[in-house]
């Protein structure tokens, strides 16, 4: 039997990829690996039975056999030590691959949800037009950095990896802030891992989720 | 020679253990590893031989012959992972030691860190006394689950490790909030991993670095 994981019965994105299901997806389909999705409402997800697999009442969560897992990064860091594809062969590119996997979630993702939150919920309030310059600065600090350091490469460390599959899911938070074009190196990279016939798969797939529910 | 990690040269959190160097110490002690630290000022954390190191421009750094690391939490699942102590010796059991890293640092902190630079950083603003609530209740939605998971058991997931190591140091990052108060499952939690020995040990060295500096 396949992997099961959790995603959301109607993604507040309207199906745009932006849950953290879409990590999961991709890293399946960059190593070929099946899987089988349990789709799970917003109630559902807070209630005892999914609060089982994951303490904090999110998605995705990832069942196999007698392991069961949650965090999207810790699932793909799994897929990738089971699977070929997704990490250096090499012991210390495989860790640098590992380092890239919690920059993109500790250090880049922070301040883009930041961000993107705000734009989502704090719009009427009166300090909205104060405070995001600041959000945006501190989002453009990273973002700079981030292209320094990739500059012409097409990824982060070598070979396309694990590391860039998550900082790519980070980055597309961003698709609608107006700053990714402020940075035509990062909208690049974030260019060449949408057009993997793996990314292409994965969002197909968490698309189509979202029309089947918003049909019936 | 043993490993080489970085630290500030002088802590903004007058050695309170607050600066993520305090994880790898931590890490450092839990596995026996003794460990050499190279300070760094604010304005060479900046330059390009530090970036060389970390691309964010930010510590711990880690160097170990010619492996060169960066991010607090790749660098605690590089130690954990050669060395016995943080890590469970069953597959499945040590899979879920790393998501609770993961969960530590992608679902935990980015709350915690968004309260405690807000009360930093914009005491003095408008909108301060009315977004304050809004970030507390944020982080008591993670304790009160959090609280939940831990019950009455020590641990997040049978014996001491890397996960707890990770969150008991994202948890102390409340210390001056007032919100540990109102979870006592969790302000125990937090205490116990703080009178583990070799996180005095961990936290008595970068201590010791900001006497130094003062002194000086």
């Amino acid at each position: 039997m396949p992997p099961t994981i959790t995603a959301f019965e109607s993604s507040p994105d309207r199906g745009r990829g932006q849950a953290r299901d879409m990590r999961v997806r991709w890293a399946f389909e960059e190593v070929g690996q099946p899987y089988d999705v349990r789709l799970v409402s917003f109630a559902a997800m807070k209630e005892p039975t999914h609060r089982a697999r994951h303490p904090f009442g999110q998605i995705p969560t990832y069942e196999d056999g007698d392991l069961t897992l949650f965090e999207s990064g810790a699932i793909v860091l799994h897929i990738a030590e089971r699977h070929d594809g997704l990490l250096p062969k090499d012991a210390n590119a495989r860790v640098r691959a590992i380092a890239w996997m919690f920059a993109a979630l500790s250090t880049v993702e922070p301040p883009i949800v930041e961000l993107t939150m705000a734009m989502l919920f704090e719009r009427d309030k009166s300090w909205y037009a104060e405070r995001l310059p600041m959000l945006q600065e501190r989002v453009r600090v990273r973002l700079g950095e981030l292209s320094r350091h990739i500059s012409d490469a097409d990824w982060l460390d070598g070979a396309f990896g694990a590391g860039d599959l998550m900082m790519v899911t980070v980055l597309r938070r961003l698709n609608t802030s107006g700053l990714l074009d402020e940075y035509p190196g990062i909208a690049a990279y974030v260019a060449r891992g949408e057009a993997r016939p793996a990314f292409r798969r994965a969002f197909d797939a968490q698309l189509a989720v979202f029309k089947a529910a918003s049909q019936s």
